[in-house]
């Protein structure tokens, strides 16, 4: 249901089966390239090499009795082609080399728009950050209302965690997706000693990352991926709790745009984006257990562990592509409310600037003796007035004390220096 | 790819539709009978409730902008009926009953296939046991080999195990599958004073459990359902590594029938079966702890932890009833080799007969001497010759105490309570 | 940081030694009735069995070498006894036996006291249901404002969870703590044809049910156990969810006594308990993760599987002990205040019964048209006014519609059922 | 029971209470540094910043009751000082600084010998790699025997896994760890105008990276170290279950020096340093799910979910930390058996060769005919006469299609490339 973005048309089986074509393309061109097949043939299979040549439910039900979806693909593909030519498809490859380089092909064909869509968030954030660098509002702790900060302040945060991620995403793909080949069990043996030709070759060919040696049992690669989308899904829900706690009716701080309608109550105005976020980001963690769990697994080809990924990797795949775009939606379409954070602030009450007013009386009698008099003045019905009566603050500076404008601390600073960071996605 | 079994039809994303449109037939009938409702109204509604009406594609829309699929359903169900009666739509209700209840429908639908599955693979261990309760075969600990056991004690124990499992989710789906309805906040005021009345009728149109108070915002039934999915599924995932590791070609004690092809290497027949249980299986942790985090939501209804719940749930539903389905294929099609087990006992030699020789000997010599002479004979190129050399056994019992039959305990008697108690699904 | 209660205690090391030593002991005792130890020797033993008498510094050291501390602790009890009894220590068992069922013993030690502790949050859940069933407030779903329900309703709510989830665990205390006696790998050969007599012994001296077989290689008790634990951490963490939610300044509904000082704040009250019941519930989905991937071990003895659930399942026992006895505390000490429900409700403004005006007005025009008008009307600057000039509800029909006490349904009747159902822990 | 490696003795509570007090001597200096606080106060707060001025448990019951065991640290260390200094401890910061910043002090101090205890293991690894570069054994495949590696390009595997998790972990130790500055809520407000000036002190003081902005509520830092380390923990885990089955009585290919012994059997040698590696590696995939969950927190600081990370992230040091130590041992202890994967080799007979004959044939007859031919080849009982009878290959042909030591493909230059890459940890 939540499902949302490019990113989710990206995932779908079909997605799978052309990145799994394509391997089989590229990998046809490359044994081209090394001598081993004829350059029409190669040509011939590149050109069979699209989903649309394929029946998805066919493929899925051999695929249940092969174990694997590779099995009944080279089969249905070598059927496609004349004899002379099928004998070429899948040269020196096995299963694994199929289905773990069309991850990394899925992977990267994804992770693009999920970036775009973090930058859109991100972006919105920074805007957030810049616009309302001086709009005051209550910090608030184990939530209780605590100091004064500002929304600008809040929202670099959010740009942080999720800027933060995004480069992270990125980092990983350009890093770690890399080309699988290792044929029956890493040697690539049925290419004889072409080997690391074709592996050279088919990496060049697929844009893929050429690895040391084959990782069919070395799946930090795949882990990896899945803890940057949780990171990423987890940034995004981080910023999608807080507007779900700031929309909150008593707080009514934010109001976000697009919000959903109700079945049974035609007032209510839920907040959609924010709680799709959450709904696709809350999985994460579950389904990121799973792909650890696969890092563990038996000689040269795991048996359970290995098959588990595929799903998992593609629900992450798809979440995290959902979660980011909801969130870019709900950004910015964030709608704030600094006249309420100014009410709400005030509606605090002087206590909020207890630190302040300690941190003032200690510049006057020390911090020990400072906390003293605060802890009992906020005891009392009136702090204002128990402060009046320590004499210990002349009104003026009462007043600097307590007026949560003047105690920002580096609010701007922190500001300015998370724009600088993280600040033009 | 591994989906198998009844199961797994009866999770799609139709199924889900059709599971709310049987609320709200059912909810139009309750309302009906407690005079809410025109009974011909009512009727008319329940006619209109056949998923082939609806165009799920334009649903799954309407449910992203809306935050989940109750809104736009209801809207198009609305659509479908005369003015006049479409008033009496969804009376009472709102979004969270329709799903809840849908996906207790949904469960109650599937668990009836697991169920079946689960008793299949569970008979099939039953017969394993009963048939090999004398086929001796080593067991082993830490994957090493330990004493003698016999094949049917092992089968009797993925029998407790499937069993267990399998009377664990029959009493879950009799007991934790209750009807949910309690309106917008959990009071079915829209009702008036007839929301009892209504309740009441509705459990009973829908042949679910009618609970104290809804549960909204208590979420024990899912999460419960989800244990014991995953307890199922690891049952099925016990037995399966047992098998593959027995299937080893160095171990080669048991075979799968309808064993898989490689698109490498012809000779190679993959334990596809056992590889499918443990795909699914390995699945269920990580699910199982999203569902688990869902207990804990805000209010009357959690953002993002609820929204979370479907479609976990559905994979679990999904991947338990294939894993069953799956371990019920590779059980009754387990073919077992005495011989080799026999051949990999004798291959073992005596050594795995020192506990045996140890028990033997305290009965002469007590068990801290019993134990000092077998842990020295151990160390010596002949264990038996170092026994005979202690001439503390005569030659009879020396024999009797290295012969694996002589050395199996209480495994009949495990065998006859394990048929006794789970032995006739 | 968050332990808390009497579980605490009973689930340190020193109380696993005590487990351990009293299965040794157990075991002396039943293989004397058995006929197997003489009488003497098996007392004798036994009186050695306290934990007093060992270092556990030294066991654990003993324990990292042999991979469980099973092995040093029967080195360790042997040595301290005369060699003729030495002898009799262990009779038949392997380390899996003492370890598994130690485990078994600890959790029904520890279960008692987390009972309690429910027990005491389920009956404050009670009266706070009982003395508050016609106070007032804000129904929230997605953390908007929906309609009206009452406190008690609420406080029902978390009685249905609390007490639900204690019984479940109360029930799987009582059917799922089992003793495991195998012996090497699980045939008890050690005891020739005895196995089954001492094991129906052992079982009734340690007060343990008595499997149908040893279930060393099927690990659904402590699954079981696991997901029971975890059940009932979550129902605990939705009423501190809840808690901390009501006790946000701007909603202020209730106030936690025994509440936490800030170090830099002087003002704040942090809502202690509520945030510890949170910060032990929330580490619970991920530990039962690990306990359900124990399901899934090799052959006769698990390699790491096993040895994971240990310190898994003592940290649940902890989490889950401490996570109620701060519930208890936090709801024995929950302040509500019912005239800022009602503030916070009249704040609210007729919209939050606009379901309530739809109602009405479905009697009059029909549940479409109603709808219509209800659905022009919140988009006026004053709902109640543009309700009058419909003219389609007298003025006292229109003042009942807007009444949050007219509109609360059917709550009287499902706290009445809750408590009838769960209110006498 | 499986803590092991210098790592766990720098995790204790001990641990962490000194990296509490650190900050806080940190702090103090750098605010005299900012001119905040008198010279001697700063060092005499420092001087009085040992661990062995403390009562550890007397921290604990406070920090029980005020929901952190920062704030009872700070009022023990005001206590111990005289007023006029006591007043400068703790200035502008918050306890949930003095734990952040402690949690990347405990973590920075106890990665350095985890990733000495990784470089052994890799160390080990690549000796394997070297040494065993032409040992040739069975590929295995889903359990199943595939084609032939060499022992060599199986340890290139595992020094890849841990050699690449081995840098993730150093860089993420490089560049996330960092400190935790923000008062109250983020601002730093009770230093007026000089709180970015403490802060770079402060990170300079600690020699822990300052960030753009306080990370209070952006908790990607904590979820990227335990990502690192339960990949770390992954690759340690992957070459120990490899070992395990390779130690296989019936394989055998491998033993491990200082194997354990069993309580009850005196000939077998449990492989405990590999039990041990999973022991501890099988629990990092729940306890990651955790610290993931935990980056959704609430508003300036989350309620349970901060908490939660605690003991999640301690966990997850000392047992990654075990786990590789463990590994290490294991790793250079492990003695390898050539002429064993040479028998195992041979007694899989020419099947094993079937994907070598196919390429073989390839260049005769194509790919399809070669498969066909090879197909029926291997169903009848002598695979080689069957292939003899088809006059296609001359013996000298057969034979070398035949020989697994022809047939290893790049093996050779996979494992140069890898120990290029990854050798010199």
């Amino acid at each position: 249901v939540f499902t949302r973005g490019e990113a989710a048309a990206l995932v779908t089986e079909r997605a799978w089966l052309q990145a799994m074509l394509d391997f089989e393309a590229a990998l046809a061109r490359a044994c081209a390239r090394a001598g081993l097949v004829p350059p029409e043939a190669a040509e011939e299979i590149a050109s069979a090499c699209s989903a649309d040549h394929f029946d998805p439910a066919a493929l899925a039900r051999g695929g249940a009795s092969a174990g694997n979806p590779a099995v009944p693909l080279v089969a249905a593909l070598r059927a496609q082609l004349p004899d002379s030519v099928a004998g070429h498809v899948h040269r020196g490859a096995t299963s694994q080399d199929v289905i773990d380089t069309a991850a990394m092909l899925v992977a990267r064909r994804v992770i693009a728009p999920i970036l775009d869509d973090a930058a859109r968030a991100g972006g919105a954030c920074a805007r957030l950050a810049s616009e309302h660098r001086e709009t005051v509002m209550l910090g608030r702790t184990l939530l209780q209302q605590a100091v004064p900060i500002t929304f600008g302040l809040k929202a670099a945060g959010w740009l942080a965690g999720i800027e933060r991620s995004r480069r992270e995403l990125a980092r990983v793909g350009e890093h770690e997706l890399a080309l699988q080949f290792g044929g029956a069990a890493g040697t690539v043996a049925a290419l004889g000693d072409r080997g690391v030709a074709v592996t050279a070759e088919l990496a060049r060919e697929l844009g893929l990352a050429r690895p040391a040696l084959p990782w069919h049992g070395e799946r930090s690669r795949p882990a990896r991926l899945a803890s940057a989308l949780a990171g990423l899904g987890g940034a995004a829900g981080k910023a999608a709790r807080d507007v779900v706690l700031l929309a909150q009716n008593e707080v009514d701080e934010v109001r976000l745009g697009g919000s959903g309608g109700s079945s049974a109550m035609p007032h209510k105005r839920n907040p959609v984006s924010a709680v799709a976020v959450l709904a696709c980001a809350d999985r994460l963690p579950g389904l990121l257990a799973t792909m650890h769990s696969s890092l563990i697994g038996e000689h040269e080809r795991a048996v359970g562990a290995w098959h588990a990924e595929w799903e998992t990797l593609t629900d992450m795949l798809r979440l995290t592509g959902s979660a980011v775009a909801w969130a870019a939606e709900m950004l910015e379409s964030l709608e704030v409310d600094p006249g309420r954070m100014r009410a709400n602030l005030e509606g605090a009450g002087d206590l909020v600037m207890a630190e302040s007013v300690t941190a003032a009386l200690s510049d006057k009698v020390g911090g020990r003796e400072a906390r003293r008099i605060v802890d009992q003045a906020v005891q009392t019905p009136s702090f204002r007035e128990a402060l009046v009566q320590t004499a210990l603050l002349t009104p003026d500076e009462l007043d600097r004390a307590l007026s949560p404008d003047a105690y920002l601390g580096s609010a701007q600073a922190f500001i300015d220096a998370a724009l600088a960071e993280y600040g033009a996605p």
